[in-house]
């Protein structure tokens, strides 16, 4: 099963993507045939996660070039470009597909949408493994190991495997994974809903526990490592995330518990210098005030909802890519692709 | 109003206290007339928040000894002292009236029961007071206060005022609360229900927010302080308050903004001597995954919920109580009442 995939069509084909709405409920999959539509889709987050937002960019710009006439074609892709302002994977797919199509047509835009999506599979696998690899580093001596994470960062963040629950679903594979504990991910219950749906699916054991429990569960002891994912990664290493992956990493630090982020080279912008400079999203205040439907506080009452938050690179033990693994303070926007990492060794072009 | 009162009757009287459960849909008052039905109001939170906890106790000793034979009223008044774990403040109250009843019989019961009450009244009315005065040492040439809080601490989880809440109110009625800065509190969101409701009635100027986006939010600057209440302080300062409070006291520490516990001397627990010592209530998975009968997990997923955490004496600016204030590391239990607390002054006997 792929989160998202391009179906070839007669004409030039259309994108088809489980519908995270609809989860742990039911699995149903959305068939995309417009940039609307899967505009649409972005927004109300039936597809979500830095990668998969990558992935449906780029799908998007093919489908946008390959459908429509050139002038509502750029006014589309420009609504899709700005559906959603964290993750600087969506934006960059959409450049990088858009460059494909003025140098060599639909055919290059399609072509480099799905080397994306093929892209982003095999760098899941890098991922996975590298993870696992740096964790029994980590956690010498300790041959099962107890995960915590927060929101959704497994296949359906991603396109077929995920990044920071692809490295515990390689732990849960390789029978080294003691259990999951799953911080819910107020207020749209990504990991109660989806990463807890993807564990039970892989047959892993896990918990899921509210984002607030979080910190004393730390400071109990008994958890091995917290493994987050990251919607953008500033040059000098702070990372945004879903909102409470700081909580999380104040909390690691304070038990002294390793704290990982896992995501693909593309979520790492260099030309972001801190995390100061992320563009944050507030998602306004109904997400917070009500749930299915149900008021939960009084009528007339406002919220603010950001839906990520930074952690600054000096509480990140670290960094988890495709290619490399980076260890603050080491700056990741400071190291030019192919070159030497300093204490890390060079950069592991085999595995990119 | 009050969240819980004693009605005087025919025979001996009623517990009359409101239905926290239904707020803030429907504001619903419900007559207790015996001990298993006071139980039951506990333990479905009906009847939360250590002060209303402990008049809730009394009372319910008062009403066994005053309606029940003996054996009966002592089996009753175990299941009440049961009730929860972790609120020091119901055993002690449960205590304190079984012995005014064995020295002075049912009346005396009743006596001590009622003085309980209007002393959580008294010892809140003077917690505001002090706990301005505080704020204003520690916030200065601040003119309004943009205060942040968690769970409920308002007159509903006390009698007639607040212990933490009640520091907001007095701001708010003195002209200095800027806005008041809600976190939900999950799993049963009283934050976002109750003191949401609570702020709403007095006029003050409020926002929610998920549990997770306070890190972030303290972060950014801009709130000046954190008041919290508590449910049982141990000897040595440790704090046990609702599931989250922990997690802020991290992030205010993070972000240099004062972290205040707000509660009657009734909390303080000289025999408890540290954090660790504290019974800690998991209240089951079913808080946690679902809501409003609407599932939040896959069918079979198991969840965590511990009811409460515990902040280390280290992370806590000040313990405002009805009675003194107390810096850590100066330790609340060390300190016999009446003496001279090191550094804060003698014990203001007079606002006792």
């Amino acid at each position: 099963m792929r989160a998202i995939d391009w179906v070839a069509g007669p004409r030039i084909g259309h994108i088809r993507l489980i519908d995270q709405t609809r989860l742990p409920g039911s699995l149903v999959e959305l068939e995309i045939h417009s940039v609307d539509q899967l505009v649409d889709a972005i927004r109300r987050l039936a597809v979500r996660g830095a990668p998969a937002l990558g992935v449906a960019g780029a799908m998007g710009v093919a489908l946008a070039v390959g459908t429509m006439p050139e002038s509502s074609a750029r006014q589309a892709i420009e609504r899709l470009r700005a559906a959603r302002p964290t993750a600087v994977n969506l934006a960059a797919a959409v450049d990088r597909t858009l460059e494909a199509f003025r140098t060599g047509g639909p055919g290059d835009a399609l072509a480099t949408a799905l080397r994306m999506r093929d892209d982003d599979i095999a760098a899941c696998r890098s991922m996975a493994r590298r993870g696992v690899e740096l964790l029994g580093e980590l956690c010498p001596g300790r041959a099962r190991l107890t995960m915590m994470t927060i929101c959704n960062t497994g296949m359906l963040a991603a396109v077929e495997h995920g990044t920071a629950l692809g490295v515990v679903e390689q732990l849960h594979v390789d029978g080294r994974l003691d259990r999951a504990l799953v911080c819910e991910t107020r207020p749209l219950l990504q990991g109660a809903r989806l990463t807890a749906w993807e564990l039970d699916r892989m047959g892993a054991p896990f918990d899921v526990l509210v984002d607030s429990a979080a910190a004393s569960t730390l400071a109990r002891g008994g958890v091995d490592a917290v493994v987050v994912g990251a919607d953008r990664i500033a040059a000098n290493g702070d990372t945004a995330n879903k909102i409470g992956t700081f909580a999380l990493s104040l909390a690691a630090a304070h038990a002294g518990v390793p704290f990982l982020v896992v995501a693909p080279e593309t979520t790492v912008d260099p030309g972001t210098p801190t995390g100061s400079h992320i563009p944050i999203e507030d998602r306004g205040a109904a997400e917070v005030c009500s749930f299915h439907g149900v008021r939960t506080t009084p009528d007339g009452a406002t919220a603010i909802n950001p839906a990520f938050d930074v952690t600054p690179a000096d509480l990140i033990t670290a960094i988890v890519t495709d290619r490399r693994i980076v260890r603050p303070p080491d700056p990741p926007g400071a190291v030019p692709v192919g070159a030497a990492v300093p204490g890390i060794g060079a950069l592991d072009e085999e595995e990119a």
